[in-house]
């Protein structure tokens, strides 16, 4: 199978008009993909994309493309190195290395490569993971930077260690699907009525944890986390996530404030970048019982690696598209079960739900063995944009089985919100 | 003043037919620039770029113009205010953050405006730095995510405790210069004759520390160490750079191999995003009086926060326009100052050296007062394009006069080199 056609769009949705998505960073997000078409010769179309919050998508649309040379009239039968091809080209790697947009665009395409092989095998994309043999699993990671803490023969022993079960593991999340969390009642903008009204809906829906948005007012955090733990009781967890705002010192200061509500979890506390400043948190926090979580900016496998061996985390949170693709993630849950980390999946945005589903369910049924304490993140906004949308019942992502990612936008949609020159966007 | 009009430039050398540049991650490169022209409103014009290896320039180029209407007809005399204006946008944030390729775009920006007010200043950019108050110097930085290493009025008393010998420092650049070291004779594509040969030279200019690229294979590495060692004598330091090639245990076992030969410092042992790794290189190879330095692709101050608060390194690396410019250099300078660490900048590629050398005359002036075991990076190649070239005499940079940041390339430079359209490319 060869890509003979590469088609890249630049997807925006002007989610900004409502506050959905609005936190203590971001405002006003329009959220975004940086879309791409991956045509190969027997007919089949990967799908792919990376999710951005509007303005400079078009620049990972503009990295998309100054990757296509690496794919185009290329085969896609070893992803491994599909994806070690996108990350190595010494002078495209030099505008990271392994970070930021280059990455961003790096995920969109193994994304869609990852598409079309699953499509061309008529599996879903958890299938076809987990259907590979250990050895296979591990061939696909770009080992480099990474013997410090896991080699490829400790990574070999443990996804061997975790065969046994795999059958009954996949009956039961045909059965019951994979526990999600939700964070739509929890933005920033949202007023106080909302954020009551949302927080008992997702109770009654059978969620077991929600999320609010914290760090632009310590004030407002006191009454908005007051609200949403007399809406929910005490049995449901509410995590909250400060999406970058706090230096070290602050982050502390701030849940210690927050601490009389019980707080499952601290999202992004400080810059991603600053494991040293996440060890620190988590460090100061233990005593009050908040962990610390971080993951959806964590830009590489190296950044997790650090993360892991500083026991700066107690929950990792993968993003489908931050790193460089399925790949990179392969890695990075191999680094979380070697340290005994929970992953919980960052989600949301554009299609973020519709792919990580089928990282956590291979997390479950190839890798870590367990559910304990692990839940994917889910926001309900924009499904209906895509071919394959993602299924909650009962507060549980329910296994997808068409062949794929799950991650085709309709047609209509691709046209409807292209930017600049989409009907929605030209009529503003 | 105001900026009234913005031009961009896709400049790039052909390079790699010479293997001029080339190393162990970078066997080819073009070196590059995405190059701006900031037009104000009184008729001075700011030039700055960021420096690039080819392939992908055009998503610099597309990142600065993305960034382009934060600039537009707003005004520029707060730099500091400029610098995070241009790295604070949450959408375009969203990319980084604070990293890769919006960040390398941000850096051209705010390297420009520091061309212009220093031209609407009538000085070079050294002298409009070190005439600054301590307060005025500590407002150019952002100070988020530093307070756990450097809060802002200890780096007033850091700045006001370096005010005494100013004018005996300045008095002393003026007449030596700021001492340098060379590159030239160590790239991987040399012949052991070329190596041999221009070692020689550089001693003969006077420079006291010559750099060798290592990485790629160990025989040919010791080999040429042994070359260079007996071409330079016991006195001349010999540095050595992988250019972030190996893993951790790698990095030891070969710098263990060469350390019979008494390598100064090693430069990118691995990635520049792992600070914890280059703390156990460091660690490891303290025993054999091997020293640790990294810097040219770290991506902010947060990680040369994290790596000086680990003890990772011996020397920090600035680089021009990796991060945020003037500005954010600014930051890494004053952290580096409070944890006694010496600065050695990065240079060659396009116009590094002539950047550089204002940002170590300030710290030299301002922020150290020191020399000790400190010189700026200087590699022949490419200053004839610059309208103000770098000065290099008896091994030393020359403190530069002329007012502004000596970013300029020459008009015809800026035509002949434009890719893919200038007449050195069309014929190719």
């Amino acid at each position: 199978m060869k890509i003979i056609q590469i088609e890249t769009h630049d997807v925006r949705f002007p989610t900004s008009r409502e506050l959905d998505g609005s936190d203590a960073m971001n405002p006003d997000p329009d959220y975004s993909a940086a879309y791409v078409i991956l045509h190969a010769d027997n007919g089949l179309a990967g799908h792919g994309f990376t999710f951005t919050i509007g303005r400079g998508n078009e620049i990972c649309r503009a990295a998309i493309d100054a990757l296509a040379p690496f794919v185009l009239d290329r085969p896609v039968d070893d992803l491994g190195e599909f994806a070690r091809r996108l990350t190595h080209d010494s002078q495209i790697r030099w505008l990271g290395p392994e970070k930021g947009v280059v990455h961003l665009a790096a995920a969109a395409l193994i994304n869609a490569a990852w598409d079309l092989a699953a499509k061309a095998a008529g599996k879903p994309v958890w299938q076809l993971l987990t259907d590979l043999s250990p050895q296979q699993v591990v061939d696909l990671v770009d080992w480099r930077y990474l013997s410090d803490a896991l080699t490829p023969a400790e990574a070999v022993d443990l996804l061997e260690a975790a065969r046994p079960g795999r059958a009954e593991r996949i009956a039961q999340l045909t059965e019951h699907g994979y526990p999600a969390y939700t964070t739509s009642p929890g933005w920033l903008g949202y007023s106080d009525e909302k954020l009551v009204r949302l927080a008992g809906e997702a109770v009654s829906a059978g969620y077991q944890l929600i999320k609010l948005k914290v760090g632009d007012n310590l004030e407002d955090d006191l009454r908005r986390m007051r609200l949403a733990r007399q809406a929910v009781g005490d049995d449901i967890r509410i995590a909250v996530d400060a999406n970058q705002r706090w230096d070290v010192g602050q982050a502390v200061r701030w849940m210690t404030a927050l601490a009389p509500f019980n707080p499952w979890w601290i999202e992004e506390p400080t810059s991603p970048d600053d494991v040293l400043g996440h060890a620190a948190i988590r460090r100061q926090l233990q005593p009050a019982g908040i962990r610390v979580a971080t993951g959806e900016h964590v830009q590489n496998r190296i950044i997790f690696k650090q993360l892991l061996q500083a026991d700066a985390v107690d929950v990792v949170q993968i993003d489908a598209c931050r790193v460089a693709g399925v790949s990179e993630n392969v890695a990075i849950l191999l680094l979380a079960a070697k340290f005994g980390r929970p992953v919980c999946p960052h989600a949301g945005g554009v299609g973020l739900c519709e792919l990580v589903q089928h990282l956590a369910a291979f997390d479950f049924v190839s890798v870590s063995g367990s559910m304990e304490d692990r839940s994917i993140e889910y926001v309900d906004h924009l499904h209906e944009h895509f071919v394959d949308p993602v299924v909650i019942r009962a507060g549980a992502y329910q296994l997808p089985t068409a062949p794929g990612f799950s991650a085709a936008l309709r047609p209509e949609t691709l046209q409807r919100f292209a930017y600049p020159d989409g009907p929605v966007w030209a009529a503003a």
